[in-house]
């Protein structure tokens, strides 16, 4: 039951997603360009969550809490930065751009003039295009330029097999590539053998879950997957008094450049950037009033200009 | 451990969501209109599924599938038939409308085009207007019409509360109020009682989950909150044998009016409408070719004349 994952058995004795291959190749042929134009990538897994399938059909699944604004965010800021970006996220997540006028809160719809009599056009309402320029004109930009690749996952097995393959394809950047693994990952799963065929039947009674933890894959990743890249994992805690010795710990077994330290209830105004011999709190003015600018700006700086000391270093 | 909760057990212990009152009263106001001017009005509860919190901070959830078309589709195709709709849906889910122009399918921005140079407008590019213009016009006219209300929830236990109020202040219409039930709603949970306070530590442990059964509430909607209402509800299976025994099951159990049975696997092809002594398939002609329209459209126009044969009926 209770039979733990090693990295190197999960790999091999779980089926590769069927879209494995394609996406693959669309990173390797993303990777190669940059790698031409001398420009640093990042891969931004974004904290959409990951989910748990309980059956084979997947009407039930455990899943893990994440609106995935970090990495959306975060993606647009090293766009900014001049970062070619692979955006791997959980599907229906939120995107980088888009996010600014999502459905529920802000939704584009509402913005849009139906034409007057006798005309043919639909424009956003004058009120609203200073808002909307730059946003649209980055995303356009993005495009336009090849910056941005999009890898989706919904699965946290679909998640694992992706970000082995996108780490070994960006090994060609040398230190010119970061890993930004900002995704929500199960810490569980339930093996493909041990699903249930069908719908679970609910007849009152209580139901109990077994679930197997995931395999630890930070380990491979960085030693053998991207050995040359700087990588930067997260750890999100409740308890305050664990935050800094975790991450120190996740540091110093793993042996990677950066470990981004928040806290749940405070992750939108301060984190604490934990560095092998150091850590830095990045913190918001004020946790009260609105803030002047999402902390993904001020993250992404700070991180942007230790990836560029590093590179210097060799 | 598996005590049965009893609809009544459920609303007198559990606390009631900080919301509630708002969302009642917004959805009172909504009817005595729709009352004054004698329209139909619907409550559509949305499949964009019913999250278990398994820790009070919610780190993670136990989820279950659902996209949530169903929902928001039919909401579309009742606005259509003229129905005022009370949309009770999952944060974050498909919505009426904007649902054609998803940020990760098809997104908005995409179809936006940059001023040139000088001036100031930004419009959609022609070769889209002529597929957004009716979307556009029916989502500013359910709006300016005021005739569709949105109830948000996440949590199974936010829905349940939701559902009860909802229904019951949607009495004052008689057999004008229709309940459509397609959200797919959690069969358990876990008490608050039994959440951990932090987030569940992980060690390489399996993981063992207790979860309870929710109660079963269709009967009390059925013979208390909405005694006037003609009731709608959904049952996905996976297995074919077990879906119209268990809808007419259902039927008999609770002495509502329809229930729609699906597979999970040919749900955009086929349902199967079970009625007390009758049931119905609607089928889209093809399963293999890109379908005609929507079946939301046709499961719609059989139930909106059902409802109407059944008012005329008293």
């Amino acid at each position: 039951m209770s039979r733990a994952w090693t990295a190197e058995a999960f790999y091999t004795q779980l089926e590769e997603p069927p879209t494995l291959a394609e996406y693959t190749q669309q990173a390797r042929d993303f990777v190669a360009r940059h790698v031409a134009e001398k420009r640093k990538v990042v891969l931004v897994t974004q904290s959409g969550g990951t989910t748990v399938p309980l059956e084979k059909n997947m009407v039930r699944f455990l899943d893990n809490f994440s609106a995935g604004t970090r990495g959306a965010a975060s993606a647009e800021y090293f766009l900014e930065a001049g970062y070619a970006v692979i955006f791997m996220s959980r599907q229906h997540s939120q995107f980088p751009f888009t996010r600014w006028y999502s459905h529920t809160t802000n939704p584009l719809f509402d913005l849009l003039e139906e034409p007057a009599e006798g005309e043919e056009t639909v424009q956003v309402s004058q009120a609203h295009v200073q808002g909307l320029l730059p946003i649209l004109h980055a995303y356009h930009e993005a495009k336009r330029r090849g910056r941005l690749l999009t890898v989706p996952f919904v699965t946290v097995i679909e998640y694992l097999f992706l970000l082995r393959n996108m780490s070994e394809v960006m090994d060609p950047l040398g230190r010119h590539a970061m890993q930004y693994l900002a995704a929500a990952v199960s810490d569980f799963f339930v093996p493909a053998d041990k699903l249930s065929e069908h719908k679970i039947q609910s007849d009152d009674q209580a139901l109990t879950l077994q679930l197997e933890p995931v395999p630890k894959v930070l380990g491979s990743l960085v030693a053998s997957w991207a050995p040359n890249a700087f990588v930067v994992s997260f750890k999100l805690e409740t308890d305050e008094k664990l935050l800094i010795p975790k991450a120190e710990r996740s540091l110093h077994k793993y042996g990677h450049q950066l470990v981004i330290g928040n806290l749940l209830q405070r992750r939108k105004f301060e984190v604490v950037l934990v560095e092998p011999h150091d850590h830095t709190w990045v913190r918001l003015p004020s946790t009260s009033a609105a803030p002047p600018h999402e902390i993904e700006r001020d993250i992404v700086a700070a991180i942007a200009e230790r990836h560029e000391s590093w590179i210097a270093s060799v």
